[in-house]
């Protein structure tokens, strides 16, 4: 199916565009009025995920009534390790939380062998199938999963923490462990991102969100290991990495077999710029709180951003997934900025 | 009262020390039994922290027990809006709560207006005086306060936040009502901090736990501006600042009119240091996790740190409080392993 938009492929890889392409993480979901009707509807989060004709529903609410320039599919990193045998709830005003935790060597025998990841997470590959036929080629779809650290912070902590001591626990005590656990979370990783590739996604990003609480050696050793092996096994799709928090791997990602590296909003576009050159696009970075302004502040620190870019090899986004009590109105503000805005070089 | 052990005070102030001075942040807490024992026959939390003799009691009880160069008051950084007329309640396993909070200007109101800050909070000054005459001189012992930006998040937010989304939505939308709270909270903490000096505290750190989360243009408006102030005014003793996750705002922190920089673990030492030169102190930063190693492990990683160290101006602590379940036996180990070295030059 040939895409009519095509703009968000083309900043990836660095071709020609003629205006920046824009999303935004978590456009599907809470900010939309039309996404609350759907999921009152149903028991839960998870039902919502598993239903492939209502994420699908949802994944293409954004590009209807926020105009964004590629849809992300509706569903959550943890669908991995309950691929892998750990399923998870979701808990109304908590978060995730698993039931089972992997602490030990002899407790890597919660998970399932030989999984058959295609058929396991078949309604996020269905979903991708559906959105594609409905969507229509207006714009393109961007197929997820978590980074192996941060689903490992998940799996061994069982639920969300300030600090992940428990993962970073076994850092220390068990390294054997932590990478027997990292591999098997790559190898579902990798399978799970080609069968979203297979199914339609036209291209993919992997979100480290906890990778900002290791330092420098610690993340080359427990997530950039991980990532460049994911990376390196990608090559039909343009890939994304975005490591929330990861200010002092910058440079390193960007050695990464990607094509953009995404920022969180307190990373300095420009000095990462500085230091990685024009060998990769960069995606983000608006502060999410900045939505919260009026709309001519809204228009004016967009702006101001896109001002700041020195080069062309930008996907526009926020540093961080949309707030859920944001005003969609600013939403579109922020889009309409982007898509007015003349590229000056 | 002449100090027997001054070494800490020396360090900070950039002077001839024989060996690096070793305390760590939350060192009166959890990981004592001890501690557990005071904590365990009272109500709660802020019992212990509003009863003057049991507070030094757990003050006193690492230096006894542990060995450090250095006690630290046991008290709260929320002592301060308390005191300003916003109570808390510390919930067990969940962390600080406000009743009340201040999201607008009509809310200010629920603000105390010309407080005496050395009467409301003379429970800690008390502590301070019982705990130095207790001490008789052993070590120095160290005061503190929350820096205004951190409490700020908390009067805003109400309690924890992954996001703090709502205190950073009010800089965004309301500014000078950021800024009254912000100059309020900042004049209350100078009363404070001279308060805790006048009554014996030989050198003060102030915590801004929640630096991380604004980016450079932010935390330079409404952190440092404020940290500016306090620093600033507190001229008798030595000043420590913490600002953690503040990874683009280092040099800017070591240009506040302080003695010493704290750095989380994630932070890389020598880059601070090559980028601040020798004009401060450094604070800090092995990862709290390195303590759940085994005892041979631990002493490695410290000495691999001290090793890396290429100037004489250091506290050596760890990059955050020390986890509630390492064993004390790690800590002396630590500790053990800081004494014992021998400082190249």
């Amino acid at each position: 199916m040939n895409l009519q938009n095509d703009l968000i492929l083309r900043a990836a890889k660095g071709e020609e565009i003629e205006r920046y392409p824009v999303w935004l993480m978590r456009q599907a979901g809470r900010i939309l009025p039309e996404y609350r009707a759907v999921r009152n509807s149903l028991s839960g989060f998870k039902e919502l995920v598993e239903t492939p004709e209502l994420a699908a529903e949802v994944t293409i609410q954004p590009v209807d009534i926020l105009e964004v320039d590629a849809a992300i599919i509706f569903s959550d990193i943890l669908v991995v390790p309950e691929a892998m045998g750990l399923s998870y709830q979701m808990v109304e005003k908590k978060g995730p939380w698993f039931e089972e935790t992997i602490r030990a060597e002899s407790e890597l025998s919660k998970l399932d062998d030989n999984i058959d990841v295609e058929d396991r997470l078949s309604y996020v590959t269905e979903a991708i199938r559906i959105t594609n036929k409905e969507l229509n080629g207006r714009v393109p779809l961007i197929g997820f999963a978590g980074a192996p650290w941060t689903i490992f912070c998940y799996m061994t902590e069982g639920q969300g923490s300030k600090t992940f001591s428990v993962a970073r626990k076994i850092l220390y005590t068990n390294p054997t462990l932590a990478h027997d656990l990292l591999n098997r979370i790559t190898e579902v990783t990798i399978q799970y991102l080609h069968a979203q590739v297979d199914a339609g996604a036209h291209l993919v990003q992997v979100f480290d969100s906890w990778a900002g609480i290791l330092g420098h050696e610690q993340y080359a050793e427990f997530g950039l290991k991980y990532l460049d092996r994911i990376t390196e096994a990608i090559k039909d799709v343009p890939v994304t990495v975005f490591a929330k928090g990861a200010y002092s791997s910058m440079e390193a990602i960007a050695d990464l077999s990607c094509n953009t590296v995404g920022l969180d909003w307190n990373m300095n576009m420009k000095e990462v710029r500085e230091a990685i050159g024009e060998k990769r696009t960069l995606q983000g970075n608006l502060d999410p709180c900045a939505l919260y302004s009026d709309h001519s502040e809204v228009e004016r620190m967009t702006n101001n951003m896109l001002d700041s870019f020195i080069s062309k090899r930008h996907i526009v986004n926020l540093g961080h997934g949309v707030y859920p009590d944001i005003d969609p109105e600013k939403v579109k503000t922020f889009i309409k900025t982007v898509k007015n805005y003349e590229i000056q070089f």
